[in-house]
């Protein structure tokens, strides 16, 4: 959606295209460095910012409308999109939207009293995980602003998307330890305290040096690449990199990572 | 719902009371000695077995909605019912249905073309465990049957309900590394092989018998009582049981038990 038309087009007549109670919201962190950062989205005529999200076609998939809603609203495309809970048992999800209303440009719009807009929402939360400095951001009509913001100075965000992100992190926390993540988040071959610290970073805790590398080298999720990283005089980690064919088949059958 | 006028009530009229396009399902597993059942039902008209489930009020948080569905069609109350997947992906789950007709006691009802039943429904699953000896199942009207069936023994179901018991599935036996489970499963007092095999039958793998008392130990989910348990001359094993604070905390912050 790129104009003020489509804009309105939705708010009058989107439920003829959209399943009118359903939505999807999606956490999208951000690693970097020793970083983890949440994308932010400044919601056009809502005035605050957000989780981004939208509204599911009446015939689409639901993986299918998590990939495209964060497409169309912040151009990132091609993630490994996770659902982790729904949200329908705040007393937001519960009731009807009254005198909602959006200033998109200069003009305040109420929306009408009987606008499919109103009614109850209930949300499906979908997280992903990125390398923040290798993506490119752009916004469309319903989004005036994206931002990465660290994860330890979230504001108080529309709705309930506080409780989505506390709920998006604690889900990404658990399945650290079924799911092998650091493929595209790490260059193709890195140092152990290189993978270390992503691990930490993302559970905000240090973890014991020789039990962690220990875990990951008997899964065989990674391997020893015989080359070294040269960082100064006397200071030269192995390299290693992921076996693929380790990592997917975890991925598609989980594994018990104990760290 | 009790009665065949209630039943026609709901077929003709449930979009009055019901979000059309939502459903919840139930995958409750029951546990009793080394087994592992799944709680099927007979649906009323649709000539197979499938998972108990029903639709969402539009006012009703969707804890509430599960709870009451699970206790309308089984008499089933005061679960520990967990959220662990929705469902709308599958061809099934993104089609308006053609056709659909109950066969009520022994009239065949075909819904009228324009039914709300026709509508595309995407369903929110829900599983729970429980100790399937002590508990009375009852049907309502819209459940003919429902039986406890070996979880390695179970026939093809109605719609994705196959698809939904194995997601449940991989999901509990994910969470018990993160969740303490075995109150209301175990006796009050238990011993170390008893709670053992809990957990093997569970994930369907034998476990290091040291290593799975000491994590347990670890994490003081349960304690010693300094009792023991006659089985025979020889036989008398230390009695534990949980710690109930230590459980609850873990019930409400999570664990880490790598068993």
């Amino acid at each position: 959606m790129k104009t003020e038309k489509e804009f309105h087009d939705f708010l009058e007549n989107g439920d003829k295209y959209y399943i009118p109670n359903l939505t999807i919201d999606c956490a999208i962190f951000g690693y970097h460095g020793k970083e983890l950062k949440i994308l932010l989205a400044k919601w056009r005529g809502l005035d605050g910012w957000g989780l981004p999200g939208g509204f599911i076609k009446k015939k689409e998939t639901l993986s299918n409308a998590a990939t495209r809603i964060l497409k169309e609203k912040t151009s990132l495309d091609k993630l490994y999109l996770k659902q982790f809970h729904v949200f329908g048992d705040s007393e937001f999800r519960r009731k009807e939207k009254e005198g909602l209303s959006f200033s998109p440009g200069n003009n305040r719009y109420l929306l009408p009293k009987n606008s499919w807009l109103h009614e109850r929402t209930i949300s499906i939360g979908y997280y992903a995980l990125v390398e923040y400095s290798q993506v490119n951001l752009m916004t469309d009509y319903f989004i005036e602003e994206l931002v990465w913001q660290d994860i330890n100075q979230v504001p108080k965000l529309l709705f309930d998307h506080n409780e989505m992100l506390s709920y998006a992190l604690r889900n990404m926390r658990i399945n650290l330890y079924h799911i092998p993540i650091g493929y595209n988040l790490l260059p193709n071959k890195f140092t152990l305290p290189e993978i270390q610290s992503l691990y930490e970073t993302i559970l905000d805790k240090k973890l014991d040096r020789r039990n962690f590398s220990k875990k990951l080298l008997k899964l065989e999720l990674i391997k020893d690449t015989k080359e070294v990283k040269k960082i100064g005089q006397h200071r030269s980690p192995k390299l290693y990199q992921f076996d693929m064919k380790k990592y997917n088949e975890a991925l598609k059958n989980g594994i018990v990572l104990a760290i």
